[in-house]
């Protein structure tokens, strides 16, 4: 296999796209399709702030690292979700990844400054761990890029997340997530504009551009990923990009596009929660309720 | 296993009802099923004329047993579509099937007909055998349907076959035959009502109903089935409900009842063909087309 650019030596193919490319322009390649992204759905201009959700897994070093080569200011934001050494491990990984860029990260304590860790909710909870990360994550990262005045909360779900997100969505027909499912969340009242410029690009070139550019990423899974159902249809639909490659982004891309606007929702009443007043739609927000069941 | 009605030795599992049967109360079951189905959409009523739809295949013919179980006057048509002694076979249990019953069967050729056949359909368009006998199929189903002066059409569309066509179309996000997916087409200029009351009955269950009812439908898969893509969606989905079991109907009627509607189109103005004088949107309708070209 050769380069499409170059003809040199390939180190990855990218069949959906038909092409194959040497590192150097597979590198070139991903921020290009990252830029266009970002243009293609107006994510945000060169002067605002960006915050990046930052796990230390490959996704979101590699987006990191691709907003900082196409020129834009952005600050990276670690939820230390208190699982053992997986979370110290990510840690070190996001401290050594910004220190070698000069970038500027902001790291909070999820038992710290909230009092509970992942695995304490998972227990109080009786669920799968991955409700009570998700929704910790989104309230924290918004309330961190808000207090802190960022324009733009930037994610680094991938091209293969999203479209087992939506195919969840699809079986299930939950038209209330399928409304919220989209490349670019608007901000509105105590909400940061939230983005994805990744879904265009699979979960194995995210990986391969970590490789490539020499990113120390956390390559171990999360240890309590276990039941997760979106992890189970993304192998599901794996198997279906290597029959008809091309599917996965035919199918997210086509949503995106021609259809979310059909499960479009009225954006609900916020008031602030009794709590913390933080917006929310009931009297409590859904995470100051985890956090007493988790404390408890 | 024990038969959830008499404690008898069961005959087959429903795991997405978790439930067993015996072989006359899975009889009653899906009888009832459908019963339910037709009366939930409102498909029809006792003192309409039905035509089924009849390939003499094991759904077609469970369905018109069973309308006829529960008090409907439905008559067969049956359209021989010319491919070889699957066509002949078809015909002759069709056939039986009506005459041990005291049924109407209509019975058309399409090469008698029509002048061509759906091996030579394949041939001029190319294509997969499956769309040109589709076509051929709603065309002349519909034709005969309307000059006899039938109510109702009624298909024996199964629970895996909608629910692998409308996985197809969300694949592809097709949102004009996602509009038209539905277990009711009312009556339209030309068009006569069509329903499909076996939605709500999985595959293997129609199978099964038509083994423990005793008809002798045809087992041979049409031979020229390859390259059918809603068929490999279909061994895939299955998979799928082997590991949730009742995700197809979860995913199927959920459309059904709570998303169809926000891909409701308008009814495009119909014309009368140039050609054949059969309602379709444009100047000539794609049977007439797809007759020129299979009989040069």
């Amino acid at each position: 296999m050769r380069c499409r650019v170059c003809r040199g030596n390939a180190a990855i193919e990218v069949r959906r796209h038909n092409a194959a490319f040497c590192p150097d322009h597979f590198i070139e390649h991903v921020r290009r399709q990252v830029g266009r992204t970002i243009h293609d759905y107006a994510m945000f201009h060169a002067d605002e702030r960006l915050a990046v959700g930052v796990s230390g897994g490959k996704d979101s070093l590699a987006l990191w690292d691709i907003l900082h080569h196409l020129g834009y200011r952005a600050e990276g934001i670690y939820l230390d979700l208190g699982i053992g050494g997986y979370s110290k491990d990510s840690l070190t990984r996001v401290q050594t990844f910004a220190e070698k860029r000069d970038l500027i990260l902001h790291s909070i304590g999820l038992a710290q400054q909230y009092g509970f860790s992942v695995p304490d909710a998972a227990k109080a909870t009786r669920r799968t761990a991955c409700s009570a990360c998700g929704l910790s994550k989104r309230y924290i990262l918004n309330e961190e890029a808000a207090r802190r005045g960022f324009d733009v909360l930037v994610m680094g779900h991938n091209l293969d997340d999203e479209a087992a997100t939506l195919f969840s969505n699809v079986l299930n027909w939950n038209v209330e997530y399928l409304g919220r499912q989209r490349p670019v969340l608007p901000a509105s009242d105590g909400l940061v504009k939230k983005v994805k410029p990744l879904i265009r690009v699979a979960e194995r070139e995210t990986a391969a551009y970590a490789i490539l550019s020499g990113i120390d990423y956390e390559v171990e899974e999360c240890p309590m990923v276990e039941g997760n159902t979106v992890n189970r249809l993304k192998e599901w639909m794996t198997l279906l990009e290597q029959r008809s490659p091309g599917i996965t982004q035919h199918f997210l891309g086509g949503f995106f596009d021609r259809v979310s606007d059909r499960f479009a929702v009225e954006i609900p009443d916020l008031h602030p929660c009794s709590d913390c007043g933080r917006p929310t739609t009931g009297e409590r927000c859904a995470f100051c309720r985890l956090q007493e069941r988790a404390m408890q």
